[in-house]
């Protein structure tokens, strides 16, 4: 193990992480908040300790899987124990456990909160309000792949880091440099931000709302400002709001590919399934609410439609947000949503969950399956949009499926432990290692995660990283053979 | 497709049929109940039905893969209509669905009753309630690899059929000849179900009781005759039931070893794991049960141990017997067993769920893949019991655990739509595709599935089949490509 580059890394991350806390250093400055102490001691921390680490010359610059898995996961770990000092110090979030997990989900991008309620999320700092929306946007592209696009690393180094951090089965470069393409990844990240964050002032919301939605929207994260979530803005902004949703939880290739003129490659096979998943999603939700009496909800069909499509695209996004509480539709639906949990965005997108390309190989994978026992002489390979699935991916693929399920279990069983029902057992697993935010009963959409004791707190931050890093990081952090000299 | 030989299996199959129909009949002759006619005429009607398709040679005697899997599919389903024929022609079970429901749930050894509650069980003919039971005892071990035993089929069929219908990831002979493998399975399987019955009968069990609760155990079905379950048996009685619901779950290839005296080859890794499995869900349980306080439950220690251990061992062995309210223990509790119900039994037992072997294999990918990552240039395979498990039978397992997900997902969605709470959607599905029996919530242990609807039940009848005959022969006899000329 290459301890000096991994430590030399780790405090690289540091410095850059200070230099994100200067954002909200000048929000509480502006404001003239007391949490300005808070973040200044924080820059101050992490540039210390960022210094310390990276001094002197490392002996060797090579790294291999073993490090690059290992770099990803701690740094994210000591990014969120870091990024968690301000809410922490400024008194924001008076345990340490809290903030962290605070932490976590905003930078796992998934928008689960430990607040209890709006009011008290409301009366919070602009400051810590920023800072807490901003970790979605730092994690929602990926720190590492951050670092890569601006620091001198070499590009096997990189390519080892960009292969853990990256979400979905295959790491796609769009050019062949790495750095270049994380150059080129951050930047249609910020301009459809921007995109986002304009349409939204000219929609009449106010510069600092607009400011945490853009970021919230484009990490595909769901940490609100507001008691009421999504449900106070107008038509209009709930509108754009969900266009970003679907945006941001397609492949990013895409829109580099629709920039060079490729249309017809930026419709991936991917793309096209993501697409008839959501119109599904949205039809049948709607039939739903329908035969059970949409009346009974107090919908119009103009109401429903903004509603489902809004909540469908909040929930594939692995966004979070709501403007309806859907604990509160029927099972059919509620169903659908937890499947939805499950799918996730697209790989190379900003959202989470298993992805959208996993699930159209593992459905492929079947049904080669059943084409091998009708026809056991027939040798025929999975493919994706014409190329060849490797075999190694396949691999990967199913025992990612397994760990998956594996650390799913696990975790359900040391959260039952406190004795909640089953459904907010369930589905508060479900949405923090798909990186989401709300579940169903107690940790709905008007609920948060505040009750839970430390334990099974930690339980979720754990599941958080897990299911950002796609779980072998963290599996490979904890795993006794990779500590072994 | 060799439609002929397909015919004339299926002929010989219900001619066997009428065979086992027999012991009902004598049953309703000695009672002399009026369900006497309704099993003379399903007797009748499958000598007549199976004459018909056995007629003449079959052109080809050649069957493939392909053949075999429709074959097993088919008989399954024909079993099922013939062997709900009693139910109805009785008056027992009114509507046909409902008689379907109950066979399928009987043949694939479920145990998940339609009727509503245990005095309309203990009001039905004597004859009737043995046909259910024993309809456990005839699928258990499987019906295909009865006819093999006794018909002369060539060893290329017998093989195909023999893996599509055999439990667990690897179709395992015991010795050279399929027929003699059929045979010698069929000799332990008798000989244990009569052990059981004696002991029983030492203990005091009425004789009618015994013969049912025998073909139950052993099947691992879970029909009861009793409006109280297992309950109002002694606890001798008890512990025999719990006993052999265990010695039930063991690959059956053991008992053969150690018979030959090969008592360290009979302890698999299979075995093992099914062991270590029960122990700890046994410990789990009851250290939650004391964590919140037994006495609520009303248990003394020796209580508790038993009806957790019975517990453990009817729903790891898929039986479905209950000596208490499972329902009611605490959430830890319940979601041991809810994981307990998709792992099962072991492979090549008359158990259901995915397989002990399965998880095991699962597990093992799943650490390989943090080995490759760890020393990418370090090739190892997979191993169980120190024998290499083939790439074939590793990408076929991956394959059913997708197929797997599919159905259930599909499945939950279809019941859903009634409208119930997801905790009885759920387990009730659970229930149904590892052919356990009760679930949880309305499909808990008095609960019954009396109150879904036919399109629901149907679902369910799908589900205990695929569950039953590990998905592929299900997916096979659906898919478009089979039929295709």
């Amino acid at each position: 193990m290459n301890y000096s580059i991994i430590k030399r890394t780790l405090g690289s991350m540091l410095m850059f992480e200070a230099v994100f806390l200067v954002l909200p250093l000048v929000t509480a400055a502006i404001y003239w908040e007391g949490a300005f102490f808070s973040f200044l001691i924080a820059i101050a921390l992490c540039l210390g300790v960022g210094k310390l680490c990276t001094r002197g010359k490392p002996k060797k610059e090579t790294i291999y899987n073993k490090e690059g898995f290992v770099i990803v996961a701690l740094s994210w770990v000591v990014l969120s124990i870091f990024g968690a000092l301000p809410f922490y110090f400024s008194g924001s979030i008076p345990s340490f456990i809290d903030a962290l997990f605070e932490t976590v989900s905003g930078f796992t991008t998934t928008g689960a909160t430990i607040l209890p309620d709006g009011a008290t999320i409301e009366a919070l700092p602009k400051s810590i309000l920023l800072w807490r929306s901003f970790t979605h946007w730092i994690g929602g592209m990926g720190v590492l792949v951050f670092i890569m696009a601006f620091l001198p690393l070499s590009g096997a180094q990189n390519m080892h880091m960009m292969k853990a951090e990256s979400p979905g089965p295959q790491v796609g470069k769009l050019v062949p440099k790495v750095k270049q393409t994380a150059k080129i990844l951050y930047t249609i990240y910020s301009v459809m931000t921007l995109l986002q964050f304009v349409l939204m002032l000219i929609g009449g919301m106010p510069l600092f709302d607009a400011i945490n939605t853009a970021f919230a929207t484009a990490g595909t994260g769901g940490f609100g400002i507001k008691a009421d979530g999504m449900a106070g803005y107008s038509n209009y902004l709930q509108i754009v709001v969900m266009v970003f949703m679907f945006l941001f939880s397609i492949n990013f290739n895409s829109y580099y590919l629709i920039g060079k003129g490729k249309l017809r490659d930026a419709f991936t096979t991917e793309v096209k399934a993501f697409l008839l998943i959501v119109f599904t999603a949205i039809a049948l939700i709607l039939a739903n609410l329908f035969f059970n009496g949409v009346v009974d909800y107090g919908y119009s069909f103009k109401e429903a439609l903004r509603h489902v499509a809004f909540t469908v695209a909040s929930i594939i996004s692995t966004t979070g947000f709501a403007t309806e509480n859907f604990d509160l539709w029927p099972s059919f639906s509620k169903t659908i949503l937890v499947l939805l949990m499950f799918i996730g965005a697209c790989a190379g997108s900003t959202g989470g969950g298993m992805k959208v390309s996993r699930m159209v190989m593992l459905s492929k994978e079947a049904t080669h399956e059943v084409g091998r026992i009708l026809h056991p002489k027939q040798v025929k390979k999975i493919t994706m949009d014409k190329r060849v699935v490797e075999h190694e991916v396949v691999r990967s693929l199913n025992a990612y499926f397994t760990a998956y399920v594996l650390i799913f279990v696990v975790s359900l069983l040391l959260i039952s432990l406190e004795g909640y029902d089953l459904v907010t057992n369930f589905t508060s697993v479900v949405t923090t290692m798909n990186n989401i935010g709300p579940g169903l009963e107690l940790v709905g959409p008007v609920g948060s995660f505040s009750f839970f004791s430390d334990f099974s707190k930690l339980v979720y931050i754990f599941d958080m990283l897990a299911g950002r890093l796609e779980i072998f990081p963290m599996l490979v952090l904890f795993s006794t053979n990779t500590w072994k000299k």
